[in-house]
């Protein structure tokens, strides 16, 4: 179906609705506000043609309007066909602001109201008032009417998350979140989002691309456990870890009515009996707040509720979740040094590729910037294999943005514990890195090419831990230009990283030390710097971020606590620069310790070396130059046991001491 | 009166009161909630002790309380007699939540409403609800009835701010401010704070000591102006400068009725007539709204209007006042110039007299520390004015923290335009200088003392401008340790004076830059980075701020803004570490201008050196040290026709360039 037919399909279908509706809005979430959905869950995309991982499509009676972050505004422009127009976030009016502003008197605003959270709902409501509009929750989902060839669903089996990488028994955690309810006087509690499900009970799946989550829902009361999923996919293995910890099976489409139930206090476990939690000590629990957050839980539950006696506040699990166990940092620790020594195949690989194929200078070789329409005839042969490449032909071996970083996932499924990619691949060239949430295709992708930038941020997911790393490279001869702003990046990426703070500093605050050796050159980018990440879940993860964002500012760093740190710069159809490394926050062991307050710093746990060629030597510090001799000394040795001899080498050359 | 019959006067007081009152507030401000009051307005220092710019007394029935921010903690520790229990800010309860939680319930808490702002009142009342408390406004001010000796009031002249300095008229300030009006549809608009009423009038006065303001209101509609002042301070000339510009004289008393008279839009100017702003564009201005800032206009006021058709919201006078006119930015910096002379004459003289009297090695030479005992007997006679202090005996030339002060005011008191301090100075010795806002007294104050730290804070008022400037030396042997701690100072300094940022950041986000050396080490310190300057007004001025603080989240940094950069370090009980430049926020000269936002960064206006016997060199960055000697190359240029040959000779040597 073409584009112009479903806006015209869609359009029929809000004229015939009850009432009829003057826009429809198709936000990017799933049911559980997740970022990464599942292919039939992907309603934005279908409806707008936009496939970024965030983005919120408005359809009115004669216009289509697609709204995205500073991420995406490239992609956007082209993904996007003509019907539509592009709002820029952070710089035209926020969706509910333009809705109120420009949509009619009175005019009637579809919603499917599971497909949006609380707050969103709220906020948006808010808006209306002025004009007399109404947000409409539409009984089915539009999008899903309109879509014929929708993906079927699948039957993924739930799988156990063994207590040897989950660190932390259900038991535990049960516990500590029924602690968390006579904390704050709530008889029970709804969980929405599918990682807070799965971290919960300790349980995995495969329902959404890059997140091992599984499409369920969870109620808790201090007495009782839920588990809303479609039966079919429960093994017998997996209802008796489930029984043990007296965590009743009920199915998917049951969660509705189980939520009126629990706002009438007429949720009751079923015949599964309540085993396990031998250890709580069970408190009458007479309070009458449900609590849900207002963040993650979508509207729909919300109606169900008496709004009076709603506790709106963040989940307990957000930051239970984020603050990682000893068993899960161990297996982050390990998964990032598989993951590295993954990396540093593929850097080798494509060395010899570029060079191979493309008679390129090399990852350490400067060489010239090589004349891309008579590379053939005039190239110096200066090694075998620029002959061999001649002699077979370019199209036979030709690299592109996809081959290659299919070949990355390769050496990944190598290593042990892997189950997959964390995110789509951002593999990209010259312009294409500039893109900064690029997804490349097969069909339309770019050929590398050794007198262009090559940027590459990627993950997987292995039981022990999820990974995310970005290394910048460049294979010929870069020029001044593109140095002076990977230095840049570079020394942002260090100061924080580097960074030692007291206790209470949240990222809104650390923010800003990535960006000032931009900002000293009027550089910047817009996108955040950092997002926690899950073990062997989610990849991007909160409740904290490093970011210029208010929400950056609700909660402080805490030890334990996952974070990237990732700033970037790029050039619209020049160029994109961006350096990741995960951090692990931990106590600093300052010298000092003013006020009492306890000091936190980072460790590094991502492992692969940043390009020497790429780096302009005079504009970094002393303090620069340690620190990134001693990062490359220790990313040599961790990752020696997982290469073999050639890799070795190449890697020891990538790491040798760089005097100034 | 000492201090329990004040607390017994005010108990009395308070239980004859009708209702008789359960706890009576006392803040620190006077009627237009400024931050250095008038003597006759010292009210919570009366009562109290406490002698600090900042804290809040609270008297119950059978306790009293002080609240003051982490600037005063030791002082008022020192200050507050037994009767009095401090309360730390940022540690312990905020006392809207004290008084809710530890007074009774329904109690009557007694307040002056003209001695609050809108904002504190209406924060206490919520917070009073949940026990059914009530905020009772006295009709009188009870501690004026306490207090047998207040001083009286004094008739200090009004006089006109002439264009030469202002750069700005009161015909062109009153028509951007009625432009104002009418973009936010008010009626009229109310000023309390006497910076703005002083700032739009263009008149200086002399009413608060180290403010040069005038006690007074004002009130501008889109066709009158009012100024309500103790009539006996205007002269005619003054009365002539007023009415020139459509300003109509009232008595200060008739505030209170004129905004009644406002609010049911009867307010009509008297028989002066309505003359200048010929150029003013006079629109029908039939708005409801009145218009009145809410952190600064008195409670009192407030009650007078119709709450409904209030405008509450920042006064347009905040921002147009800290943006500063180009006459304004040259006055602040020759003022500037010429304080920072004062200054190294101040230092020179210092360094002398630490030698003649304490044989003390002096500024530029470490020495050895001495043993303060036995210095007389042991000290190696090296020059013949330690022969000459020791004849003539120590008493009689002994250097005070305050007779140093004061010689350091003669020295300003010399230069062009000076008109008087613009604070306190903080002079302070060793452990004294860990008081952040020390006041030292003849009486009590400490002696100088080669073996330790000392810190100067201060300013002054000249016509063309308000300075504040901090420096640290020692004229003996530093340690390591306060080496070190100065160095980290310093760096924190240099970074934020060094930072770049685009438009739209505020001093939030640039707060942490002077802190992260500190950090480093485990060290902090529990007060802002920086405020904003006036020109001729009062030495801290909103409403931008560089600070920890929620507030500084508030107000983007702007080119032509004043600011100063001003990180510490406190260890108590033993020394303080301040360094403070002002600096003028500037277009950026930046490379590159990505997004298109522009850039900004710092122009320092301060001169002085940085000791380099307190820099720990091994700690600065070649950068650092770049810019040091540039500042100081510069500081030696610019000062030099302020000076006479010795001192010349000395800052040329206090300015010589070091090297690593």
């Amino acid at each position: 179906m073409g584009d112009t037919d479903t806006l015209a399909a869609l359009r029929a279908l809000m004229a015939s609705h009850s009432p009829p509706l003057d826009a429809l809005i198709v936000p990017s979430e799933d049911y559980h506000q997740s970022e990464y959905v599942s292919g039939r869950d992907k309603r934005r995309e279908f409806v707008s043609g936009f496939s970024g991982s965030a983005g919120l499509a408005l359809v009115t009676i004669n216009e289509a309007r697609l709204w995205t972050d500073g991420r995406y505004f490239l992609q956007a422009t082209q993904e996007l066909s003509d019907q539509w127009t592009l709002m820029r976030m952070g710089e035209d009016p926020n969706v509910d602001i333009w809705m109120a502003d420009n949509l009619p008197e009175n005019a009637a605003i579809g919603i499917d109201p599971w497909c949006i959270s609380i707050d969103t709902a709220q906020k948006w409501e808010r808006a209306f008032v002025k004009k007399g509009q109404q947000l409409v929750q539409t009984s089915t989902n539009l999008v899903d009417e309109a879509w014929k060839d929708r993906p079927p669903v699948e039957i993924n089996p739930v799988i156990v998350h063994p207590l040897e990488f989950a660190g932390r028994s259900v038991e535990e955690k049960l516990k500590d979140l029924r602690q968390k309810l006579i904390q704050e006087k709530a008889r029970g509690i709804i969980f929405t989002a599918l990682d807070e499900v799965a971290w919960l009970y300790n349980i995995r799946g495969s329902d959404v691309s890059y997140c091992p989550v599984v499409h369920a829902y969870a109620i808790v009361t201090s007495d009782s456990a839920f588990i809303y999923v479609d039966k079919r996919r429960v093994s017998s293995e997996v209802t008796r870890h489930l029984e043990e910890n007296g965590i009743e099976v009920r199915e998917y489409s049951a969660v509705g009515s189980d939520v009126s139930l629990l706002a009438s206090d007429q949720l009751k476990p079923g015949e599964a009996k309540i085993v396990g939690n031998g250890s709580y000590e069970e408190e009458d629990n007479n309070y009458e707040l449900v609590w849900a957050d207002p963040g993650s839980c979508c509207y729909a539950l919300y109606t169900k509720l008496n709004s009076e006696k709603v506790l709106l506040q963040q989940s307990p699990l957000a930051l239970a979740k984020a603050l990682k166990n000893p068993i899960e940092l161990d297996g982050l620790k390990n998964a990032h040094i598989r993951d590295g020594a993954a990396v540093v195949q593929y850097l080798v690989w494509l060395d010899k590729q570029m060079q191979e194929i493309y008679g390129a200078s090399g990852y350490f070789l400067e060489g010239e910037r090589a004349n891309k329409k008579k590379r053939f005839m005039t190239l110096t042969l200066t090694n075998s294999v620029t002959r061999y490449m001649m002699k077979y032909g370019r199209e036979s071996t030709k690299l592109t943005e996809v081959t290659v970083s299919d070949k990355l996932e390769s050496f990944r499924a190598s290593k042990e514990h892997f189950r997959g990619l964390s995110f789509p691949t951002i593999s990209s060239v010259g312009p294409n890195a500039a893109i900064i949430h690029y997804g490349p295709r097969a069909e339309t992708c770019a050929e590398l090419d050794p007198d262009s930038i090559y940027l590459f941020d990627s993950g997987a997911q292995y039981l022990d831990g999820t990974t995310d790393i970005t290394r910048t490279v460049h294979f010929g001869k870069p020029s001044a230009h593109e140095k002076a702003c990977y230095t840049a990046v570079l020394k942002g990426h260090i100061a924080l990283g580097n960074a030692r703070f007291p206790n209470g500093t949240n990222g809104h605050a650390l923010d800003i030390l990535a960006r000032v050796p931009l900002w000293k050159n009027g550089l910047d980018y817009r996108h955040g710097t950092g997002h926690g990440i899950g073990s062997y879940l989610n990849v991007h993860e909160g409740p904290h971020l490093i970011s210029f964002r208010p929400q950056a500012r609700n909660v402080p760093l805490q030890a334990t606590m996952t974070v990237t740190d990732e700033p970037g710069y790029y050039e619209d159809g020049k160029f994109g620069i961006r350096l990741e490394n995960v951090l692990i926050v931990k106590e600093a062991d300052t010298r000092f310790n003013f006020g009492d307050k306890g000091y936190l710093s980072f460790e590094h746990i991502t492992w692969a070396p940043y390009q020497r060629k790429l780096i302009d030597l005079s504009l970094l510090s002393p303090e620069e130059l340690d620190w990134l001799n001693s990062y490359h000394s220790k990313c040599k040795d961790i990752l020696a046991p997982y290469l073999d001899e050639s890799e070795k080498a190449w890697l020891k050359k990538a790491t040798e001491p760089i005097t100034a």
